[in-house]
């Protein structure tokens, strides 16, 4: 804690030419290693990422000379305040339709990268049948998804802030974490903080998990009081300027005993054992291994039941994955969350979880709540 | 106001025995129409539907005899505790591969169908990769919604007990609504005082828009403080039980201008309208065209920019529409919005919503706040 962010000011050298222009620009250095000369995105946060635009209907259509937002008319205004990069096609009688008579104009055949994670089937064909048979439809894979895990220094600022804004969150609630306060309540207060502080909303569903419902990695908050002598997991994460946050701590609601302590102290020794482990060129699974050995040498590796860790950026989920086995490589300017936890049937559970931001010294966290066992 | 809101008894006739089932049952029932024997469902609210399970990991397989839920290790003890008249299967190794596993061991050529708007070109080919060349894939349209749009007692109490949590909402906040907060501020108390009073959250994001904003339609909260004599468009919704509601008041800081009540005045009549042509029977877009006819009569259709209702329930946006020529005809046990509005750019909005539920007598509001135009 107090440890000073020092956000990496240059990116991996390989990527320098490629960060000097837009990130339209860098989504079209790829068209060739897909053997496409055109991207259709259709995944809101990718298009949010690539041009701007923040509305909730728009399809970008990435070109190698021109790039196209379409978009409704509800979205007139808004589009031409924020949209960066692209011309705005304001479509009357459907999106997929206008992007359809765009593409069915294309002087030659044209192969079109898309993203076929983020199209239904109902939208594909329609995509289909609107831009006819001289287009040829081309996997596009995670190509966004995978520009979007490196943050520039933008991106790194904001979510810099919006980390901290979430950890003063925490530090604000610690009053209100009393026996009696339902998890429903103390849930409540905790996305109201976020607002007051500045963010549009949480970044997910803030999870309160109490006493033996806490061993429920996935528990939503209950009408069930707190009580004394409870751990109390809380894991919130605020959005701001389009960015999340991401954080978990686990409180006591009394004095712990000893043995609470101890599974305290090893979920905290592997989460920083897996933030040591961090630097760039290490495998993701590598991480994870990492954090699950540091269990494994306690005899709680069978009580870890998922990943170390995510990527977080736009979306609350985003690459790379720290799970078992994964073969992503981390990069710097990758913002991660490192979240061991254990869960203990009928006892309880201990999740404590950061965001940090691999550089070429290695991680360094955004996350700046206090990490030692806090008995209230 | 004040109205006493009488819950509708029965059904239509035609849906008696029908309504003696269980849902997955009055699915069954669509089998022959659609020519299919087991229907595949992706989409979780329509999972949450018919079986009762919430989490957020599910497919949901229908077949003549049994109905089974596949979702992962995470949910064992969840899905056990929510779901009825399913088997549960908890994969291992992925969902869509533990259901082709199945699929692939039907006797015969099947016939399965699915809803092509709800599954990625990605998940498709996985199913039919994992179901093989004897599944036969056919496109279930929006079978599950019609169901859904019709909704049963329960469902209706729930939605009404929701509409009248956010309609106090409304009132609890009244006294907040003054010059100097700023739209997010208030949107942070209005979805504050939602869960304080038991929802588990906003059914959308809240929308308050003052002044010149309050004519953008779908304008987001913003830092701008309410100012005197600015018109303020408040509309949200909070979820309860899984059920959404939906409201919108506009309100006026201050004594409003001849002009703006004579605005106001027209929006509430156009509402008025619509709900009174709405009776089983009725043609959708024919209540759409009573509310813009009314705004017509007054010279103020063009500023009527969207529709004039949406069905809600388990989503926010359900069938039926009520826009401009939709054909959906209007059936007992419907809940829908009817929410005319005007947007004068550069000047401000106005928008009325309610609540309102099919009877054999009509529109039955659910909503509950007062109507009439607030100086605040």
């Amino acid at each position: 804690m107090g440890r000073k962010v020092e956000l990496p000011k240059v990116a991996a050298k390989t990527e320098m030419e490629i960060l000097c222009r837009s990130r339209i620009d860098r989504l079209r250095l790829r068209f060739s290693g897909l053997g496409t000369d055109s991207y259709l995105v259709t995944h809101l946060p990718n298009i949010r990422y690539l041009c701007g635009f923040t509305g909730s209907a728009g399809i970008l259509l990435v070109e190698s000379s021109r790039s196209s937002l379409f978009t409704d008319s509800r979205y007139t205004f808004q589009s031409h305040e924020e949209v960066r990069d692209s011309d705005i096609f304001i479509a009357k009688h459907g999106l997929i339709r206008a992007v359809g008579t765009v593409l069915r104009k294309h002087p030659k055949r044209s192969r079109v990268a898309y993203s076929p994670t983020h199209v239904s089937v109902t939208q594909k064909s329609a995509f289909q049948n609107g831009a006819g048979p001289r287009v040829r439809w081309v996997d596009g894979g995670d190509t966004i998804e995978k520009l979007r895990a490196i943050k520039d220094a933008g991106e790194l600022a904001t979510m810099n802030e919006v980390a901290r804004l979430n950890s003063d969150v925490f530090r604000g609630v610690l009053g209100a974490i009393k026996p009696g306060i339902s998890e429903l309540n103390l849930a409540a207060e905790i996305e109201y903080s976020m607002k007051r502080k500045g963010a549009t909303g949480p970044s997910f569903d803030t999870i309160v998990a109490s006493g033996p419902r806490s061993a429920w990695a996935h528990a939503r908050p209950s009408p069930k009081p707190l009580r004394k002598n409870e751990l109390v997991v809380l894991d919130h994460g605020a959005i701001l300027r389009g960015y999340c946050s991401d954080m978990t701590r686990t409180v006591f609601l009394g004095r712990p005993p000893a043995k609470v302590r101890r599974l305290y102290a090893a979920v905290l020794e592997a989460q920083e054992a897996a933030k040591a482990a961090i630097r760039p060129g290490i495998m993701a699974g590598k991480v994870d291994a990492v954090a699950r050995g540091a269990l494994r040498r306690k005899g709680l590796a069978r009580y870890f039941t998922h990943s170390t860790g995510h990527g977080l950026g736009i979306e609350i989920h985003e690459l790379p994955r720290l799970g078992r086995g994964d073969e992503a490589i981390l990069e710097q300017g990758m913002v991660v969350t490192i979240e061991p936890g254990i869960y203990l049937e009928g006892f309880g559970g201990i999740r404590i979880e950061d965001e940090v931001v691999v550089t070429a010294r290695g991680a360094v966290e955004l996350t700046n709540a206090p990490r030692e066992f806090l008995e209230l």
